[in-house]
């Protein structure tokens, strides 16, 4: 057995033919699901118990109620993992709520980045819109797919999206960072995505010494920054070079000193 | 055969179980889609072009890219109410975008509310959120189905949703609108769904002199209004009797008049 051959449905393995919805269910059809992306390395899953945490937070904000325990997801996952020899992967966990709620677990290969993009940083455009509930994850995703597939046509690895304000709240799929005079600034909480990897930038920050500010950076407050990063689970933290027509000439110093704070300590946070 | 036996997928009569999406689709994820939902009456379908073109201008607005011709949704919806013997229904075209896109035709029993309904009007809460893309009518609905939830969970039959500056916008499946001084306002189209049945109902209000005015009323000027109602496929004009605790004394005459004159066109306007 290899990657791919199974998928979990309400913790049963299945073919991943039938991790599928009806397209007649009204919560289907409505995006009322919460989800987590997670990395398996080592046959183990980085940051579960935050993860978890999040997915559960995520689905009582929205009331979507459902009976999957910790303990019963983690265990799935677990039963994939050894049924499917997976070493490394993205692992998804989707809960679609209803009268019926219903849990899939399914993994991919792992998302990884060449190293040419840790070095150079990556090219991010700008998109006008503000995500629904932006602190729970859910599938409601309509904005992030536009404001992404836009930034790809024009070269973009990522679309940084801009409230009605003017400020840079996050990337489509990433937290948003900027160093402003020795100080680190990123959105808080209560206008994003409580990110894992983003808490795991900010405890290495602290580590460092970095003095980190939870403040949107408005987008005419980009020129006066001199390193720009984005950060998630796959990417850990990836120095940006350009958004839009503004071109920072960092050498991306300290972005790739957090980004191997997060990775090693990931290698200790895995389950 | 007989409703619900059959559904479409690409042209093709399925069985309604295979009408499904996999979880592990990007764009199913990320509710890149368009859909209608259409009345069947008297084997017949209502305001078709209406609804082909509005499904069209949402794909093109959304940069959905398909090949599924007005024609062959045409013939499929026919195939479908053929082979089903359908008399009556509700109709739902649903297409998902992305490398291979996919076009799903299901029925379900024609949705209807009874007389009393319409007789003593129905009670409406407000909910505070913006639809992302209002005047299309895309699957990301997650707004829509936690403000339809909150509502019925304090006995309301619909859930207004509430912008920015405190003007009701439209409702989480419905057009609204209220009389003031004699004048019709409903919220231009700028910001709210073209609903099918809101050009009817503004149609049938030219014709019998009620003046309008496409403005969106604010929250606050709800008391100064003498008449409320909503409007859908399935509602046609619906009477609205109390909006939290504004109530209103209404009988609802203009409310039915309307209602009457746009059902009576639906009659026409099969194809």
């Amino acid at each position: 057995m290899k990657l791919g051959d199974h998928a979990i449905r309400n913790g049963e393995l299945i073919s991943p033919k039938e991790a599928v919805l009806p397209v007649t269910q009204r919560e289907v059809q409505s995006n009322f699901s919460v989800y987590e992306a997670l990395r398996i390395i080592e046959k183990k899953v980085v940051h579960l118990p935050e993860h978890l945490q999040r997915l559960k937070e995520s689905a009582r904000e929205i009331r979507l109620e459902h009976s999957f325990s910790d303990q019963m997801i983690a265990s799935s996952i677990g039963k994939l993992i050894e049924t499917d020899c997976i070493t490394e992967a993205t692992m998804r966990i989707l809960i679609v709520g209803g009268p019926e709620p219903v849990l899939f677990i399914t993994a991919s290969p792992i998302l990884s980045y060449p190293p040419s993009m840790y070095r150079d940083g990556v090219f991010c455009t700008v998109y006008e819109g503000e995500r629904f509930m932006p602190e729970c994850k859910t599938s409601n995703l309509l904005l992030n797919y536009i404001a992404l597939e836009d930034s790809k046509r024009r070269g973009g690895f990522e679309a940084l999206l801009l409230d009605r304000n003017g400020c840079i709240r996050e990337g489509t799929r990433s937290n948003f960072y900027g160093f402003r005079d020795q100080i680190l600034y990123t959105a808080p909480l209560d206008v994003v995505l409580d990110g894992i990897t983003r808490q795991s930038v900010l405890k290495a920050a602290a580590e460092i010494g970095i003095k980190v500010a939870e403040k949107a950076l408005r987008y005419s407050e980009l020129k006066e920054c001199d390193e720009v990063f984005i950060s998630s689970t796959s990417m850990s933290a990836m120095p940006v070079r350009q958004v839009e027509d503004i071109v920072f000439s960092s050498d991306h110093q300290r972005t790739l000193r957090l980004s191997e704070i997060v990775r090693n300590r990931e290698l200790d946070a895995k389950v």
